[in-house]
């Protein structure tokens, strides 16, 4: 009996980054991969596979005339994260082709990384050790002046989805009230989650910690300015995880320049920055070259993702690990596209 | 109608550090304080106070002669945080004055800054942060391959006091494994707190965290040594918060120096440490100038807990929030006494 | 300017029982609400608002024809909870018409149902008041002979859907090890949710609490029968909640009658049953008239799920508080449709 | 080398209702046990046994003269689960003999009940059955007119201790609301619990559900009596597994009787009530004849405690298992002695 075909088109990822060995061979037995040796795919080969392809696992191009090639197929599979404009999303959702993504395997890893950070700011851990390294250390309650715990504070949620879904219960021992500002959601989602919804001012403006979760859109770019930072508190703890596109990055240097708050950040408008970028001379940021999602443990996560969905839909299924287009929200997302892991 | 006396002899705290404002107003309104101008009460005036003293605050003297000399003494009330010899303990058991001190304040901000410190070492934060401010940062999974989730690893645990049932709930969402070695306790007691009692070697050896809440007695001073750091996985992260003196501390130096593991550190042998100790030049080490519970937050906490106790105690009642010194083991603490907060 | 439409045919259910008073005027503020004197709208009615309608709030027939004069619908909002054939999904999908559900509503009324009913069966509450009352009653161990705690027993859950999700954090401080049997779910989801997955015998004959959480499709019908409750272990208690369709309902009866197991139900083949059954008459069996979800105060909160979704909708947002009906599964269902609330 | 001897004089209890076999046998390893065929230890044995007794195990009298005999002792183990007036504890605290009780088994298993008796209340499980096996079933909403969820409602609890230390987390997952009222606890430690302290008639005007978890004393006789029952909210239900003692039983039940509240109750002023008592006449109050503790697996527990205590007592550690009898409280304890297990 023949095995369903899968085009395996991943750049700038890879089946080695994202299978273990065993996953892999899991992934052979289950579909008849269709590889290329090029770093993408060629166009004959896809066109030449695809009537026969039931997934595509990767970034491939697939506007409406290739998918009407594709009458078999079941699911795009994004193992980038992010959704971008190289496929037809329409002809996708009206023939009932899944278009999945592989993101849901970093929301605990940076879920975990955005606690680290708050507690980093919140009790000055990197910058004592700094000192400490440097000889110039001050011991107890003296070093301690701007320190502030989490347990009990005021935390604030910008945007809340998956990421903010996987970071709510790290919080809860923590016994912090938690107000949440998020336009796309009802009242009663985050009520049910244990926060209260809030204006954007109310979540700025009393929160000693705040989080940015949200995911960058065409309505949402660069919404975090100068404003909103003249709008958090004195001493407010900033932690920047999902995408640099929210904020108005110089208003944010900005404000921790002048110390008005302290903040961390894994992500920045330009990855790499430029060498001589002022980011590194100030003090009181903390600073992450875009590393709390790209552990290897969590790529090989992608792979588990895949071989649960993929069996799902070829059992008749619905996949339910990762990520799923949605029509009224994927022509909003305006994510850069990674192209280095 | 006369209120009860309190002698008051805190240093090295002071009522200004431990009291607000209003829990200030509140302790003259409930005890009668006999204070002095003295860095330490005079023992003139200890002596003179006595006879009518419900309190002593502080770590005054209180030999048998002395204890002899206050036939209404209620509890002493440690406000150090570690009992010393100071004080005649056969004979407050005998006479069911409480010996309390302020320890409990501190519990969940080392536990929160415990669970901060382990995150920086799995996550590498601060060396990450440390490479960016020097331009030398590397961007996404290059940067993770010593990266490591607290999600889902084995925990180990040395000493299950106070402090480490203030840190067990802290990794609960983390869903890890915890193996948990103290011969202090039966293993009842472990299970209902969700842990695994085991052998101290197989807490080594299995854990990738190994937390060390332990502290310092006549029995257990230096127990992990050479042989104990050998034992532990390649790349295990090592965090100490309770006592220097549980740790050799130079081998724990060179476990780190050779790169066996990663560890981070509140406690030193000396504190502060000397200007050229090779400390300040070993990589793999998040270094904390005993700042983990000396807040400015922290300290008024024990007011609030003072007073709390004292309230309690007038009214006939036992104490509920401070810890109690106990016959068995008071003896064999060991800790340094603290003389700068 | 003029409000969406909305077609509003709730029955079996109705705008009074969903909707506060202040919902209600929400709902008329948002949308044109167009309503019939009759039990269900009649055909003319729905034919000729169905060109302008936005919303079909009810289980209203949709056919192709129908959904082909309908350009502007963008949701199909069942009020009953459970998908029928009542509507072509196919055309909706393809259209991007949500068929959305009110179902979550009942997730976390069923969960609390069946924790009690776990308990009850566990600890014979009900058995115990029923000897008290008829002057029967027992004093302290002697009436606990069968008893058996929740806290440490080992769980098995059969279907893991939303209403397991809802169930599994009540779980939590009973320290159960769980074990769940899903056909339909990869293992890692299981694991996130600090399960274990396991096959049906495994999960019957390992586990002291059986929870049924399973929804009836057309594949899993009755398949719960003699053989599975054989395996359970003597004095297992199996809750079922989800519905009766999933066992093989004498089977059931016969293990409970035979002293084998103890049962409790909320759900049956037939509701209301036959007043000689001889459900009544078992000893061990806990019975339940379909009562787990029917609160005034969860019909309640279907209003503002609907208004919740209904808004976003219309602001070009996808639905995040109801049930989507998927292309996959929707065929597969087979729950009898509710006749009276 | 010889053991240390242990008097064991357990009566209303065994040996065997408190330790498995193979506990049993570890506490044969562990001391040498004195024992005698009498239901309780005879006067002249038990003279005889204390100059080498290192514990009694049992509610033995021990009034000064006697503990002057037993220079050996380290703790009397009180088996029964009260404190009660058979000791001369001023003798023991001055000594630091510790006076020990197994109390503590029962606080997680009582919680367990209590829940289920809380969840049997709001929902109706107890009386839905009773009605379905009568042929008088009524099914779904309309037999739900009274029903309420515990989810997000107002919990009040009465009594802090143990007990409701137990319960607090079962509590959790269901996002209510808890005020505590409990005059011997100071603020800080309920707030620590996330609990709101408040006072007694708001605990009672504001709750839906009330626990009361607080043991009776010489001051708190009776303090629930008609006037509380009546600040209560219509349809309050009030779960009471304590002690009888502290409320009115009669202004209780009249308040059940007259449909103000709804009560669940494990305890009685009399156990065994009197055949005719009106007690199993009313609706609306579930019955248990004090068996929310007293199952035998939790019997065994209280061998895993006593051997735990023992062992470390023998190292010379402070026991942590048992419950230690106060200075402050214990004289002013009032619970009934346990006669049958």
């Amino acid at each position: 009996m023949q095995k369903p075909v899968a085009i395996c088109d991943p750049w700038p990822r890879s089946l080695d980054l994202m299978f273990t060995a065993s996953d892999l061979s899991r992934l052979h037995t289950l579909v008849d991969l269709v590889t290329s040796d090029e770093r993408q795919m060629p166009a004959d080969k896809v066109d030449r596979t695809l009537p026969e392809a039931v997934f595509v696992l990767g970034q491939t191009d697939l506007p409406r005339e290739r998918l009407a090639r594709a009458p078999k197929l079941k699911a795009v599979l994004n193992v980038e994260g992010n959704f971008t404009g190289n496929i037809d999303y329409d002809t996708c959702f009206e023939r009932g082709i899944h278009v999945l993504s592989v993101s849901p395997v970093f929301t605990e890893t940076v879920a975990e990384m955005a606690l680290g950070m708050a507690i980093d700011l919140g009790r000055g851990i990197t910058r004592a050790d700094r000192d400490f390294h440097a000889g110039r250390e001050v011991f107890g309650l003296e070093s301690n002046a701007d320190a502030e715990l989490l347990f009990d504070s005021p935390v604030g949620i910008i945007g809340y989805g998956d990421l903010a879904r996987s970071f709510r219960p790290l919080l809860k021992p923590f016994r912090c009230p938690v107000k949440v500002y998020d336009p796309w959601l009802p009242d009663h989602v985050l009520v049910a989650e244990e926060c209260r919804p809030a204006a954007l001012d109310e979540v700025l403006s009393t929160s000693r910690y705040i989080f940015v979760f949200a995911t960058v859109t065409a309505s949402n770019e660069g919404f975090l300015g100068a404003d909103q930072f003249a709008a958090m508190q004195k001493g407010a703890k900033f932690i920047l995880v999902s995408r640099a596109g929210v904020v108005d990055f110089d208003a944010m240097l900005d404000a921790v320049a002048r110390g008005h708050i302290l903040a961390a950040t894994d992500v920045f408008p330009q990855e790499p920055m430029p060498a001589g970028h002022r980011v590194r001379e100030i003090d009181g940021l903390l600073l992450s070259a875009h590393r709390a999602g790209a552990l290897d443990s969590v790529f090989k996560r992608m792979g588990t993702l895949l071989l649960g969905d993929m069996e799902l839909m070829l059992k008749g299924l619905p996949p339910v690990g990762l990520k799923r287009a949605q029509r009224e929200t994927v022509g909003a997302l305006r994510s850069m596209a990674v192209t280095i892991s």
